[in-house]
């Protein structure tokens, strides 16, 4: 019915995710997740005894892979009764089973309980939906790269409190995102490298299995390509609190850098525009840098669901009443607004427009009294901190009142103009000679991202 | 393709929502809305002579009601091109543009930005919900108040930071219960009534209205009965945060609700039970609360989205660039958990079976101890209540080493024995004469419900 | 030890709140409103017989007022014990007593828990702290009233999604923050009147004080001037929960305001400017707007703060164990931090520079086609909106390739010149023409800022 | 003033902290740490040749260590101006520079911007605080490995969704809790080491630093003990997040271990309790578990903070307004109730008591109906699956319909009795043999705990 390019009928996710993401945590994804696990279990209680070997690979072969057709995993039939049972595992075991030879019924779920199910797919469909997100993070970083090398030496003006504070480049601005997203990126990786596969039992004694509950719990951690925990983690929730909040340091970051386009890009700033901005349905000459308005709407829903998700971590007992159970749908949204920022925001800078003009041009707003923390450095050579700063401060206040350059009126200073050299204070108040060490950290960031990008191909 | 009973196909939702509040709030309804808004507008310019009367009606006439066939609406087209224009209404005038004659065209959407589309359909669309879910509190409060009603005199042990204190009516646990629900939905019935129609054209002076902006916006909120704003709201987010808030406070109403019936559910109080508890897929006896669990669960995710919604009170301009784009889809992710929350504690309450034997035992884990405080009081009436405390103290872990009842060890201290009658310290730990104002707070209860109930109908 | 204007000793509570507000809801307050609580119960026990008239007055005379002696009352040593109870009433208690002469102690605290104390000295203490919300938040809306005043005609560029949008004024700009905090202000001013007196006893039963339990109620809700609940509400958060929520909503309105005076005060827009700037450790020539910095800082941190409120709502039985005990320092911290808004929003408004030639400026950023809105209209009186639409389109286009103004290449475009007269043109695109109802918007705002300011001085 | 166990005066903290925790984060702390700072740069400075080796030796002398004197430090002074300027540094700089000699002021904060100052103090403080932390963490989780230790064979009930489910054993419960403290534990040690120094200069190029900016950065990073970035980080919160992340998840699994027990200790289930439990004002016979309520109450404060922190990592520019200047204070208010969390956990199991008869009482609620999985596998063995399933439901409902065990009503059963031998039967309802890995888990556990003893000591 849905194109695939909308795998949600919801206009929240329609804007603030992407379609990949949306597909990778449907709950299709999530359900059929859910079977590899019953597979996978079959399997390792075969491998220790526990099932027939007949049976587990029966199951393998009907239930395995791609083998199960839509209508019969039937998702909306597993929808509409999981409110009964308050899990979507029962129903989905009564469908496996029905598309079971009768005599492999018995042999599948062995030992296992709803939230073993749950958990493990949970950790599955991140791990997936990590690849996506990763993979947008790349794109992202490697236009931040790009942006870095193209403007390591283009002179623009640093903002800070929103007031002109001193030059920069933008390539050292750029390099900035870089390192930022290539770490929060890492910091994701981690997270759903260490995700475990759940397999405790009813209630994490794994008693049904008789001792064959590591064993197994080991063969299906391979099998699924999960971390093995050292215990079942059913009322531990710090495995998806870490993804969670890896999920919203990533996020966050991304938000970062769409803030700093977003001022970039205002009618104000122009500093950089989308070469296809959105059309306004009233203004004919307005040009809305709409991904970057996206990417910032879907990180904007990311802090608050991360606060669900920790205040999920203390539930009661061996399954916790409430907590739980909201957990895996928060995590995915969470994930989901995760994706829309990155989508949106690579789209964005894949048709970014930089004005090296325009950034030249806000380095004159102020003229040269931007160049201020420089003049006092450059007087204070010959006068010490105390009267270099007064002096500025007084030149500052002067142009203020009378205009002129603050070059001009510390020429005009006699405490300054004796003692100064007029070339050495010429040569202070140039901008592209006041970059410290900008150079230095886009070469930096650059060498960072390299070594993530190999560590990541290895 | 889903049948009805799951206007969504996420998990997530299927778990923490309710079928009506989904339909209620699905991305259809609140485009519906949309075209409703602009059919409203329509008929309001030709009412002050912005628009021909005979193109308004013909407006009238081919968007209004169910007029618009639904593959003409299109959702999913809509869906799929709103991130293009990071919003939802450029693509839902093109398709309403093709369903009018070419001459009615130029006639659609007069006056109005994106944002009047969006924020007043949203405006609709949460007061439609509201509906839905004012109706699943009133139930939830009939049924408080029927029980208040019945076990107006049936004691039950109190709990206070987990421990049993003293006595008190499960009639009177029902009654506050029911005062917090009517109280919490008359809130939302507030919010709701306070939201105002959006009219302000691109920047909210309704410039293109010429002098017309305040009538037509009269008009209009008349038309969809929406509250009259003082001034068009497109940066001023209170109508929509005070609905959230209304939300917020009436699922965490009906969360309390939820809590207190899950501790005396549990296993290990027993004092009510569901009448048709949720099958184990493992453990054939264990009968679990599902509803009662899944309206925490759907409560638990209400704080964070809360958050949401009012960190984006703050955008900057006459639009922001994040915070609104993400606010109507997460207050109405709020509706829909507050929704789950209500439905299903409703759901419970419907098959909820009061154990007054176990609420008897529970009465008698301390024995007589649970009445130390009215002890001290019927001592204290004859030693004043320095000595009274100290001999009931003492008594107590006279108790707690060797056991006996606070009554024969009370009259077994010669310092209470001497002063205080025998028959006046056996009234004082008789529980049922221990209850102060429970009846006359349930009578309290059922009249605030009674004039609330009144007031809905008026 | 601390110089009055500084009532905590917390570098973020010095920078995000207010002295008034940290005066108000000092812990020293809160132990001052809980005597106030005991006073007021004592004289409502002497009022239906349950305590001697004499003991009451004793209390009184002791208690009451300032007459309680800072040593005495030994807040250090309240904290200190606090947490061995886990409620400073018991430590409390123990202090009072001991100011009171031996007969009168036992008249104290009479049928009361400790949670009692806490709420109603919570209300008290909310009550109070709205007092000085309410008059910044006053002094805020006269701010921008005079602003609303001033500029009505003051021509100005809106933004929407950072981009400029079209003309308004600036006094439209602040007749629209005028509207949004008068109303969040009202939303307080219902919030704290709803607030009422705690007095259920150990339970909510009031079993210690025989059937007075009600009347007295009522007699210490009228002499501290709190509402009179239906019941006890020991598990029933809403009335906090609305205060909270309502601090937020009026945080989240004065963030807007700082919001859009921090974009207009940026390096980039300079429209308007603080006369006192903050001057720069290392730039001599900046001027940082630290008080509108700080006011977003302060808002920054209560919708997190809203959400632990919130979630707190839900605690099991009769007094619940951790949400409960969280809450009154939560929603403190709330009112410090909505406190921080308002006072450094004030701040700023106060010393608030209107650069109008500026603002003249930034309508000529995009010269002409900023009217393109207005120039479809005027070219579609003659030519049908479609073909109107097409015609500004493509002069858009040619403009941004070759420059020009619109009006200059709509004349020369055949299809328009040809129908549209030149006059009807430059008139249409003339900014001052294009401001609708913005005035209107003043005088309404103005008008509904009286109604208010009236309503509270009655 | 204060006696040294209260170092805030703040109700709130006082609950919800720890007294070491408030000394380590105290403004005073922050403020010292800030100094640390000034001494490291000037040092680097000379190092480098920036700064004359006698200004930085008589800035080491002067201002290292504890030489600053409180009253020179000035505290509240500091706190009294830091909002004219918008952050402490300043006022801070104006007191160090009096305590310099003249000829070394100038030679203070060279190169240094406030946030340089302000983020390297957070990052030692958070470090310092840390250590605070996870002493309590390691004596949480020393108590953890004790109980899993001495109880790994103590069989006791498990209850998932609040009823009772299987048996296990309270050392492995134990065990659970251990796993995830040290895990949690490790997350928190981790995020702190990869906390780095943060020295950008005004705009994060260093450029008043000429080149020296990268080789100062290293030496003051050695010297304070931080790690090096990869750059200057101003407007990257990454580091400060993961910190803010790694501390909710240590406090929501402190919580969880919390809500346990708090559940243990009920008095409906009385499992375990505290030796030394808190008073009731009212009722002498109470004994509450005061400090599992305040660990739980210190928790509940934390998600909403983490959101905050969260959401501040979006600031715009290379410094932002707003968002940056909440951070450092919400992120300590976090460091303060996760301290809060862990205090109060660790002083409730130094005084935990545990039941081991009440346990084997809880086993015998159900009677052997807690063994309803078990006696399904024993049948199964004989009937298969189905048969086996429907069987012991039956048995099941015709218990809970005429009472008796399910041992004798499937003995009753001819298909049962007929294939199953009694003795298998009789074996697999006995709740010992039934606890699966249980002990396993124990041992896993306490190896786990072992090695990360291990690794903390190296």
């Amino acid at each position: 019915m849905r194109p695939p390019s909308s795998p949600s009928d919801d206009l929240g996710d329609a804007l603030t995710s992407s379609a990949a993401v949306l597909q990778a945590t449907s709950s299709t994804s999530w359900l059929r997740a859910m079977v590899e696990f019953e597979v996978a279990l079959a399997l390792a209680g075969a491998e220790v005894g526990r099932v027939p070997g007949q049976a587990a690979h029966t199951i393998a072969r009907c239930l395995g892979g791609e083998a199960l057709a839509e209508d019969v995993l039937d998702v909306p039939g597993i929808l509409a009764e999981a409110p009964v049972t308050g899990t979507p595992v029962v129903p989905l075991l009564s469908r496996l089973r029905n598309a079971l030879p009768a005599r492999a019924r018995g042999n599948l779920h062995v030992g296992a309980t709803s939230q073993d199910v749950v958990d493990t797919a949970l950790a599955l469909v991140l791990r997936r939906t990590a690849r996506v997100l990763l993979a947008d993070a790349l794109a992202v970083a490697d236009a931040c790269a790009a942006l870095a090398e193209q403007h390591r030496r283009t002179p623009a003006v640093a903002r800070t409190l929103g007031q002109h504070a001193l030059p920069t480049t933008f390539g050292r601005r750029a390099a900035g995102w870089l390192v930022a997203v290539d770490t929060a990126a890492a910091e994701l990786q981690r997270a759903v490298a260490l995700l475990p596969v759940q397999l405790g039992g009813a209630v994490g004694t794994t008693a049904s299995l008789g001792d064959h509950g590591p064993a197994m719990t080991r063969f299906v951690a391979q099998r699924l390509g999960l971390a093995e925990p050292t215990l079942p983690w059913h009322g531990d929730r710090l495995p998806v609190a870490r993804v969670a909040s890896a999920l919203a340091m990533l996020a966050g970051t991304a938000e970062k850098v769409a803030r700093d386009l977003l001022l970039l890009a205002s009618g104000d700033v122009r500093e950089v525009r989308l070469r296809t901005g959105g059309a306004s349905s009233a203004m004919p000459h307005k040009q809305n840098p709409v991904p970057l308005v996206l990417a910032a709407a879907a990180a904007h829903r990311v802090p608050g669901l991360l606060s669900t998700v920790l205040s999920g971590m203390a539930g009661e007992g061996e399954r916790a009443t409430g907590a739980w159970q909201a957990e895996g749908a928060t995590v995915l949204d969470l994930a989901r607004a995760t994706g829309g920022t990155l989508c949106h925001l690579r789209e964005a800078l894949a048709v970014l427009e930089v004005d090296e003009e325009r950034m030249a041009e806000g380095l004159q707003v102020h003229g040269d009294l931007l160049l201020s923390e420089a003049a006092v450095a450059a007087v204070a050579e010959e006068t010490g901190w105390g009267p270099a700063r007064r002096a500025v401060e007084q030149a500052c206040r002067r142009q203020a009142a009378h205009g002129g350059t603050l070059e001009g009126l510390l020429l005009a200073d006699p405490e300054v103009s004796g003692r100064v050299a007029p070339g050495r204070l010429h040569e202070a108040l140039d901008p592209r000679r006041y970059l410290g060490s900008a150079e230095e950290h886009v070469v930096a960031a650059l060498r960072h991202h390299h070594c993530f990008r190999t560590a990541g191909d290895a």
